[in-house]
Order: C-alpha cells, then structure tokens, then sequence
C-alpha cells in the first residue's frame, strides 16, 4: 500500500545465527560504561568516580602497561630480512617467521615442529574461527566445551552452527576438571544423536585462571584418543603462570612423550595479546596442527587464502614472543628485566584481589594460578535476586551494573561465561595498573559492603 | 579390529562447505608457481628464465613497488593520540580514526558521512565476509555476483552456505553491466525458489577493469532499490582509473543524490592494499554502511565485538588513505609526485600490456579502464582444447601452466573467476616493475606464438 519499498535487510531477515551469538565481554555492561565514560568528559564530577576502569578485557597496554621494548624495537626484523610489511605472505604467514616459532615450540616442548603445520592468523580468535568452521557441519556437530569458558567459543560455535556440549568445571577442586564428568556430558550427547567432534581445553584457565597439573592433562589426552575427539587447546597464556608449584606444560609435550603422530589430533592456539607481552591491538596468533592428514590440512591452507594473509606486524610480533633475546644475547638484559617486573607485578595483583574478594561477605575466590583473571564466586542475598527479576535483569548482571554505576569498574558477570545453576559469579581482570590496586580494593569491598546491606534478607 | 583410533578427522567428515569453497588466485597454478621458485633457488639456471613473475595477485610491494613515504612516515600519529598501537581498540576501530574516513567520505562524496556506520576491518575480505555471513541463512538465500567476477565473492558465499546468483557482464561492450541481464537473473532465481537478498558490483571491475558510466551505475541503484536488495559495492579500486573519459563516483553520492536515507541499503568497501598505496600486508580495510536499521547495526557490532578488533596499524593507514596530505600541507609535495609517479606508470603498463594482447593471435583484451587487471580472452586451437582436457585440466588452466613452465609468468586462469560457457580467459595484474613490461611482453608473446604453432588446427 506504500510507494516505498520496506529497507532490505528487516532485523527478522538476517541469519539467525548471528542473531543467537552472544559475547558478553562487550556486551551490555561494556556499552553501559562506554557511556558512563562519554557523560563523565562531558560533566567531570557527576559521578562518584574519576574515570571508568576496564576490566572487562584482558587489555594490558589500555591499562596503562607499557610494550616490551624488545618487541618494538625489533619491527627493524623486517627490513633486516629484506621482506617489505606491506605486501601480501605466504597464507599461512611469511616462512622464515614460521621457522623462528617452529624453533620457540621446539625449545618449549623438547620436540620438533614442522613450519608448515603453523598457520599465522589476526590473533587466536581468527584461528578458532577456521577450525570451527572445518569441523562442524550443522547442530549434530558438537563440541565440548568447558563451562565457564571464555565466550569466544559459545559465539563461534553458534556462528557456525554447531552445538556445544558442556563440561563443568569443578570449582570447589580449584576449577580443575574432572574425566567423569566430562565422560557423562559426551555420553549425553551421544544420546541425544550429537556427534561430539573436538573438546576445547584453556590452560591457564580463561575466566577460571586454573594452571592444569600434568596428570589431569595426561588424563584428557587419554580420553580424545580413546573417543576420536580433536584436541583444541586454548594455550593463549602459556607465559602466565605466577605460582611457583604449577608449570605450563604443552599439549603437544604430553601427546609427543606418549603417543604416535597419527593417534590424536591437536590444535594449538597461541596469541600476541596476553602472556607479558600483551600486544592486544596488533592483532596476532597462530596455530599448530599435530596428527592432521595432508588433505585435511590443504583445505584448511585453502580457506586462509582467501582471505590473503594476516597482518605482517603481527606475525613479526608472533615470531618474537616465541623467539625472544636468549642470555647473553644483546637485548637480554633489558628483556628479562621487562618481563620479570611485569609478571611479578601480575602475581602480586592476583593475590592482592584474590585476598580482597574473599574477605568480602558471602564471597569466595579461588587461587589465580594463571592467566589475566579471577572468577569470584557471590552468594547473592534473595533480595538482590528479586531486584534484579524486577530489572529484568540476570542477578549478576545487575550486580555488576551497579558496581559499575557506584565505583567505574568495569567486570563482566559471571552468567557470560557459563557457571553451575544458581551460582553467580563476575570476572574481573588483574591488570589494572598496580598503584591503583590499594583504591580499587577499596572500592569493591565499600560498594560490596552497601549492596550487601541493601538487600540483606 | 584395529587397536589405533582412525585419527579423528578424516577430509570425509568436515564441513562440505570448506571442502566446496574455491579460490583460484592462490590455486594450483600458484602452487606449481612456488614449487618452480624453490626449485630455481636450488638450481640456478635449471629453467628458461631466472625468476618467477607473480601477475596472479594484486600484490604491489612483493613486485618492487615502494611503499609512499608519507603513509609510513605518519605512523607517528598513534604515538600521537597518546592512543598505544598495543591495546585492543573500540571493535569498530578507534574512534578517531573512523572519524577521519567520515571527513574523507564526504570530502569525495559531497554528502556527509557518520563515523559510527563504518567498521574497520582486517583488509576488505573481512569485512565482505561479515556481511555476508549477516545475509545469508540457507542455500535458499541468493547473491547477485558479476561473471567474472573476484572468487572472494564465490568462495565466502560457498562457506556460508548462500547461492551465487550469476549475471553476466558483457565483455562486447567492455565488460559493461546490463541491467536487463540482471533482471533475467533475478526472475530466474526467483522462479527457481531463491529470494536474493544483495547485488555485489565491483567498480572498478576486478578482473575486468572497467569503470562504470553514472548512468549506469543509476540504472543498478534504481534496479536494487525497487527489488529491495543490498548493493554491496566493492570500491577497492576507486584510486585507480588510467583513463581521461572516466572517473570513480561513488555509489553512496548515486545514492545520496536522488533518494532519502532509508529508501536504499549499501554497503561500500574500501582497502589499504589497492589503489596506488598498495599495502596488502597491514591489512586494513573498512565497509560503510548507508540505509541499515540500528538494531541490524547492532548485530553487525556483535559479531565485530567477537573478534575484539582489527590491527591498529592497519587502522591508522586505513584513516591516512581517505585523509592524505592536502596541498600546502608540508607533506604534500612529495606525497603528489610518488602517487602521480605510482599511477602514471599504472596506466602506461596497463596500456603496453593491453596492446601486446591485443597484437597477438587469437587474443582481444578490453581497455583497463581502472583496477590493476587485464583479463583478455584467448580463443583456444582445438587441439589446445583437446590437449587439455587429455591432461584432465581446463583449458585455460593447461595454457596457464604451460606459459608458467615456459616463462615463470604466473596468471589466473580465467575459469577461476567465471566466464561464458566456451570461452576462455586469462587474468593479469599489470603490476610488474615498468622497466620490466617489455621483457615480459616478449616472452609472453613469444610463448604465445609458439603455443599456438603447436596446437593449430
């Protein structure tokens, strides 16, 4: 009856699957603060804060921390190798990088690497994206995943159509994970005609910051070969360990010590982005395949060529952190002292939180063995509850709103990342700048105390 | 019976739609291409020529050209902005720089532009595959894509499931675009049960080189708007036109010229590795979008957010390309003369390249307009035909392979980019080091010759 055609693309007509995605680390509460943010430089003083604090995202340099100067100053790499930045790779990334990192991984695990199993991509999240994609097939497809897990992998599994299967993580056992339970999921689906095609590991653990003991990795190992299940091993913060009786152990090392090329296949991620380095915005990763036939791997080769290549600056950067100055090489000195300030500095961040969530009523933390993280577990008065029902808001959602609202400081809830019915958790990041810490504290426990005390029951 | 597991993934058991993909700029032909390369590193002199010729990709750097000294120059900007190259930024890209496009866009458009309705993207590609991702549901969902036509299109349909819906360009009228050949498309698909939902046009055409007329370019906007699809147009090319009778305009000035906001959806693509910058490997890129609904925006947002952002390098060139020095600025004297220098030699090779086509046997290259492409058609001896298809190859591919083993020039065999039935293309960059074009032009036309001695009828 009009004379003007409806806009072509009516939200109800775009794919559902984009739709369904979620991604709660820039979700609601981040746009929330984004505005907060805008209100505040418009109108200094109009809240009870300064300036907005993000950690939200495990973002080190937006927080203040300054890039390693060895990562910076060998851009010159570049040029040295006679390779101009801006012309198109190899797809899988420019050889003699992948050399380099074949060289680190061998160094790391006490076993070689072949430079053609590595494929250079714009961070870890691009390479979870082409696995994804190469497994799955439609909703019969599953994927284990852990819960919490870092929501990268709901929205892609999602996006692509797939099914995730969870396995929860045991949080009273120091969020370790435990074979029966992970057993009883993949009988599940298997019940529920859903064929369970790769099991997602993240070690050091993302929201969870558990470092997984060899044991338990031998176990997992064991139960992909035994089951035909693709490893994909989250390892974006093997550089991030801070307690002195955990260790960072490759998938690749424990597969390799005990078992034959052809008996498990695995993918490794690794990022630019976390470890001490932190070099979010240079967009920067790769991937290792081990145990993947030939043909497999060409269809994957062919899929990155479409999109060309990743960037050369992030590729350069991958190869440092998996080649960086050696004692009593020139750069070393400066380096290591570099990157022990801020990995101790991290450790003590961890712990200086850790301490503050569980002196805090009806809060519990577990130990940030690793990673960028804690994963606070709050017992929520029934009160709260209710208020956030009323909001139509989830309880930790509203929670964290209004911990943003009264304090600036961004957390992400805990309902994002998956967790146990009727639990409610927030993640928070370690990275805020350590002078900042004594006040941030101060700032939780104060908001903390006057939330409790509104809703008590 | 056996006691091993079969390895968990067999090339049987992945996604189809992987497997169907294809993406001839980086097929067989260039694999046969660097086995050659590494071969003639091996053994100097093992060939009838010393190196190899990369004309398959629009690939500027890796073929000698340097890079404009003002765009590396200014990357003193993000040092600048006190903004860190380190950090993840906003996912649509760092505020100020989307910005700066804005002012780009509507000092080349007359019309403004909102810096909040462009995402910046690693390269043009992502940014294609996010919004084809957006569009497409089921194989029911179809495409219009020009034949020939960038495999990108194809190949991103193909992994997301959608239809190519092909139109052809009419190669007799320069490879011009005819819109009752559309509208035959689109009653075809529909007829077939196929509810298209976007029309790609590439202007400057890839591998065509033809710059679209505006009135032509009225006819497409006038034909989408009444069939209520999304004109997705590639403007990758919009700095390269070589002739005096043509220049870009883009679709958003169509558009903004003749209809209201909402009457018209377009998403245009622009690239830091065309044009006569040519930096492939930053990878940076950016779509705007014109006439989207909020909440559509919002989705688009979300999956940008997955992905946490573009690299920043990539980024701050993205915003220097739509923003170069302008005159009396201190940069802009040299800054004109290396792209007057750049573009002047764009046009005289594509014209000596056109020409020694067009003098050979058999062969009829249109005009390159603009773009970096000639895509001549070669009209194939029978035996040649015959010889190919003993070889189990196309013939186009078999002539491709010969003149590589022949003279290390790499093209694109035209079937990779679609064709009408019955004929036969090849696809060149004109891209080589201008001093280089009559050597190259000898041997092509040298092997051209002798081909075709040997496969007359």
């Amino acid at each position: 009856m009009s004379f003007i055609k409806t806009p072509a693309v009516p939200v109800e007509s775009i794919n559902p699957k984009v739709k369904d995605c979620e991604y709660a680390v820039r979700g609601e509460i981040f746009n929330h603060a984004q505005r907060l943010q805008e209100e505040l430089e418009k109108n200094p003083g109009s809240r009870p804060f300064d300036e907005i604090i993000y950690c939200n995202l495990g973002n080190p340099q937006a927080l203040g921390q300054k890039p390693i100067t060895f990562f910076r100053q060998s851009k010159i790499l570049s040029t040295l190798t006679g390779k101009s930045t801006g012309a198109y790779s190899h797809s899988k990334g420019v050889k003699g990088l992948r050399e380099m990192i074949a060289d680190g991984i061998a160094l790391r695990d006490g076993y070689p690497a072949n430079p053609e199993d590595i494929f250079l991509t714009d961070g870890a999240s691009a390479a979870v994206h082409m696995i994804l994609q190469l497994l799955i097939r439609s909703e019969n497809d599953g994927i284990l995943c852990p819960i919490p897990q870092y929501p990268l992998y709901s929205a892609a599994i999602t996006l692509h159509g797939g099914t995730l299967v969870p396995y929860y993580l045991s949080e009273a056992n120091n969020w370790g994970l435990e074979v029966f339970e992970l057993k009883g999921r993949l009988d599940w689906a298997r019940e529920n005609g859903i064929s369970v095609k790769a099991m997602v590991v993240i070690n050091p653990g993302n929201p969870t910051g558990q470092v997984l003991s060899e044991s338990n990795q031998q176990e997992i190992v064991e139960l992909c070969r035994k089951e035909g299940l693709v490893l994909l091993a989250d390892e974006v913060y093997q550089d991030n360990v801070y307690v002195k009786d955990k260790k960072f152990i490759s998938f690749k090392r424990i597969i390799k010590s005990v078992y034959r090329e052809d008996e498990i296949s695995l993918v490794s991620f690794q990022s630019i982005s976390k470890g001490y380095y932190g070099e979010c915005g240079k967009r920067g990763g790769y991937m290792e395949l081990c145990g993947f036939r030939e043909d497999v791997k060409d269809q994957i080769y062919k899929v990155a060529s479409v999109n060309l290549c990743s960037n050369t600056s992030g590729q350069i950067l991958a190869s440092l952190i998996m080649n960086p100055p050696k004692p009593g090489e020139e750069s070393h000195k400066l380096f290591f002292s570099e990157k022990e300030a801020i990995l101790s500095s991290l450790g003590r961040r961890a712990k200086a939180l850790e301490d503050a969530f569980n002196s805090m009523e009806g809060v519990s933390c577990q130990k940030a063995e690793g990673a960028m993280y804690l994963f606070p577990r709050i017992k929520l008065p029934n009160k709260a509850i209710e208020a956030a029902k009323k909001a139509s808001m989830v309880p930790d959602a509203f929670y964290a709103l209004r911990l943003l609202d009264a304090t600036g400081l961004v957390l992400v809830p805990g309902s994002g990342f998956g967790q146990v019915p009727g639990t409610w958790h927030v993640r928070t990041t370690i990275l805020p700048d350590e002078s900042k810490i004594p006040a941030i504290v101060s700032r939780l426990k104060a908001f903390h105390e006057s939330f409790m005390r509104e809703f008590q029951d």
